[in-house]
């Protein structure tokens, strides 16, 4: 389970180790937008090194690890070396991948500077990088996590990446509670980050699902709502070079998968939809064989049947349905 | 802990995972000499993909985890692959860690064929590949470990390759147990392979040091006995391209620490020393400069002294004594 802190908290842990190096990895955004709020604040980060790689998802790669690891080498980083994180997923994910694994793992503390990493990709004790174009070839599980959420780090963000971020909050939502939903409806959702109460809900709620099944053998599942055609649709946008944020992908996924729910009042489903459409730009499609690759390479696939998971209602969610590859074809096509 | 079983034990296992795919990793040494055993034995392997590697320390680097990791994609290993190592401590080592880090942890069954792994890789939990010349920077801990513990593989060993595993059990003896010590003593070193008593028991050994500090943050350091110049050594050998093996150079790195250890009698110390000289060629070092330049980079050195285990009598050591670089220089120039 993660243990979440503050600011304060951080820099209490961080200057009981005074005789340990400090290393903040992060990208040229976070450099800019986020590193003087941070040092400010935890005053025993002053003296820390800084490792700066270039932002975009393309950079969570193996190599960009290789040539981390190297620098923490030549600048003699050992065993008691104190790592810090600071950025949006994809620095969280590389780093932690990075803090499990350096001389069989070193203290991390993840500072998530986007809404998508506080509820997303530090939550749940995943860490990975991807191998070439397929996502999250590479990674672990971690224990213990210690994430310092800072909703100061929120007031960077754009319009567009508060909207990420709200596609996995409203997919927690979705699967797990009504409640959270209506919420949501009733928010403007370029003011969700003003409001904590959503954001620690939706932490919560997600870490009780996990909490269940941490090594996502089966229950934890139900996270991968809309992922199945997100994922894919971020891998095919991300060999074509084109800007598409996770959690636009996964607007796009949850949107054509509601299609599937058949168990989905109509009302329902077309209540979902709009508000979707209302704030995401939904996917076109174009290339069904490529989409089906993807799947393919993401997915266990057995006789042409497709792993979804599909929602009861809203706040119910099951695991493992198999939708053949024409059922497919059919909710892309509407 | 470990969990050690046989070859039925491993068929049984893997034949309730008819359905998943089978990869064995191997280098081409256990392609020659031991893939036909262990398939004869374990028909569940039958048709099993092998991946092979080329053997030699130098290639459990990031470089061949890359080429597995690829070739696992390419042939679309899933989740649920079960993966086999077949090999000495290189091939348990690389492969644990793969099957540590590939979508995040499959299953993995070590078949340790060397004296050595079987003794040291294996046992512990630990995994770690080497990055350029400098030896275990990535790894991680695995806490549960499924070990096929054949001693039919020994047979293919030569005298060199049981030696190299007797240091490791002699290591043991001297910092935990004194019986063990003179049941080596009283045993022909060639013939261990075939006293599973001592086998089983340096394991055990091994494996109750490891229950009481899993994390290897204090009291389990003691296994690192002689390996503080012992590894230097190694990394001086494989820098010069040298052949020298890691029991080898942990026996010269015993032979040298003992003159370090100020409570054992003059009398204990040759005793050790005079059987470590019979059997092992002593590693003559003539760049002492060099030596403090692999050591510095191995542990951590504060104030110019470094960080050695010591014994205090036949059976039990200590940890984290200081030593200075004055003092090293004497016993290596003795």
């Amino acid at each position: 389970m993660e243990r979440i802190i503050d600011f304060i908290g951080l820099n209490n842990i961080l200057r009981r180790k005074k005789n340990s190096q400090k290393v903040i990895i992060l990208d040229s955004n976070t450099y800019d937008n986020c590193l003087a709020t941070l040092i400010g604040e935890v005053e025993s980060l002053c003296d820390a090194q800084i490792i700066e790689i270039d932002p975009g998802e393309e950079n969570k790669s193996l190599e960009t690890y290789t040539t981390i690891i190297q620098t923490l080498i030549e600048q003699s980083s050992d065993k008691n070396t104190q790592l810090i994180a600071l950025g949006g997923g994809m620095i969280t994910d590389l780093a932690l991948f990075i803090g499990a694994t350096y001389k069989r793992g070193i203290d991390t503390y993840l500072v998530p500077t986007t809404l998508l990493a506080m509820i997303d990709a530090t939550i749940g004790g995943k860490c990975a990088i991807n191998f070439g174009e397929v996502k999250n070839q590479i990674g672990t599980f971690v224990k213990k996590i210690t994430i310092c959420l800072e909703p100061v780090f929120l007031e960077t963000l754009s319009e567009r990446q508060i909207l990420n971020g709200l596609a996995e909050i409203l997919k927690i939502a979705l699967v797990s509670d009504a409640n959270l939903f209506e919420t949501i409806l009733q928010n403007d959702p370029l003011r969700i980050v003003n409001n904590e109460e959503i954001i620690h809900n939706a932490i919560k709620l997600k870490q009780t699902i996990v909490k269940q099944d941490p090594f996502d053998k089966n229950y934890r599942h139900i996270l991968n709502f809309g992922h199945t055609i997100g994922h894919a649709l971020e891998s095919m946008a991300m060999k074509k070079g084109e800007d598409l944020l996770h959690g636009e992908a996964v607007a796009s996924g949850v949107y054509y998968t509601l299609d599937l729910c058949n168990n989905l009042s109509k009302e329902t489903t077309n209540k979902i939809k709009q508000y979707i459409a209302q704030y995401y730009t939904i996917q076109q499609i174009d290339n069904v064989q490529e989409l089906f690759n993807y799947m393919n390479s993401d997915k266990k696939t057995i006789n042409n049947e497709y792993n979804f998971v599909l929602l009861e209602e809203i706040g119910k969610a099951t695991i493992n349905n198999k939708i053949s590859r024409e059922q497919i074809e059919v909710i892309i096509k509407n």
